[in-house]
């Protein structure tokens, strides 16, 4: 029988980090008690995303905190739209190259992700945010 | 009872630019009748592309053009790719970096975006263009 | 009937490349008889992702692997994670940059692509590597 189930999470950030997901995400799947089906990722913010990562070194966190702040420079300068902070337009930049929505495939009540695969938020504004992401499972029990 | 909607929808261009879809996705949203299930976009173009951006502030997307255009600049001597225009290898580019496919969730009849997201097809190319975007909802009646 | 077909497939890679996938995919979509549906395909690694590009020309996938080469060079100097060799902090950065999941429409059972669209593996590792990318598809028969 197809079933499907949504929540809503609301993460509390601070500062610029990536931030795992991949716990709450597969303790819904586990409650969801569906077997084989879809789940579907929406962050419903512009200036926050979503992204598949190692989940091993910690180090690859900060290259990548370092690479996405080089490529997109917190320097109003270099934008139009400066009023909201000079980390605002660079986290609508991050957010566009990297993922709002993540589709993945739930198989015998198991996320389909490689060993070293991790599902986390990426946080690209300075101050204290309140995210929230919501999980949308289609699938069979 | 699930069900499937599919519609084609065809956007005239006319130059680089974010072009709001939002309004047509939810239109077709309703008329579906379908109260929760998943929605998949999908760009059938490799020069033009999708993206979920802020919908307030048009600076924003002024910003997002100029940044990817000086990442990707139009300037054939950059690429091997350059018989179709100075506009076509950056083009292939801006779409690897954003997406050709969206995958949205219904809830309650409504699209699940935040009070800040709105759907944008991106433009990348100089002229005149004929783009086909397909939209496809599987879920519940 | 509402259904769903599952497959994982093995690419063996050599070098940073981009792969067809589109026929392997076409064929697991024909051999599931799923009339209409959504497609969903993995990635399980984080140093090698997915795409959706030109099929035409092959000078566009050289254009991309060099721009994307230049974005995140293979130069140790630059990041903090160097130890797994000098391609590996860029694969992650490029795979972030493009899609560890795609999501596509099957209809007639037909994956909804344009005429110049194929779905590709891109590889980011300069060594030998075994990669598994998994197919879901969950439609009507």
């Amino acid at each position: 029988m197809f079933i499907q189930r949504f929540e809503e999470i609301t993460i509390l950030t601070n500062g610029v980090k990536l931030i795992s997901l991949t716990d709450q995400i597969e303790k819904f799947v586990k409650s969801s008690e569906i077997e084989n089906g879809i789940l579907n990722l929406s962050i419903l913010h512009t200036s926050a995303s979503l992204i598949i990562q190692e989940n091993a070194d910690p180090d690859v966190q900060k290259d990548l905190i370092n690479f996405y702040d080089k490529l997109a420079p917190m320097n109003n300068d270099l934008y139009i739209h400066s009023t909201e902070g000079k980390d605002d337009m660079p986290a609508h930049i991050k957010s566009s190259l990297t993922n709002t929505n993540l589709t993945l495939s739930i198989k015998g009540y198991k996320v389909q992700l490689g060993t070293w695969q991790g599902i986390f938020l990426f946080e690209h504004r300075l101050e204290r945010q309140k995210r929230k992401v919501f999980l949308h499972i289609i699938g069979e029990k």
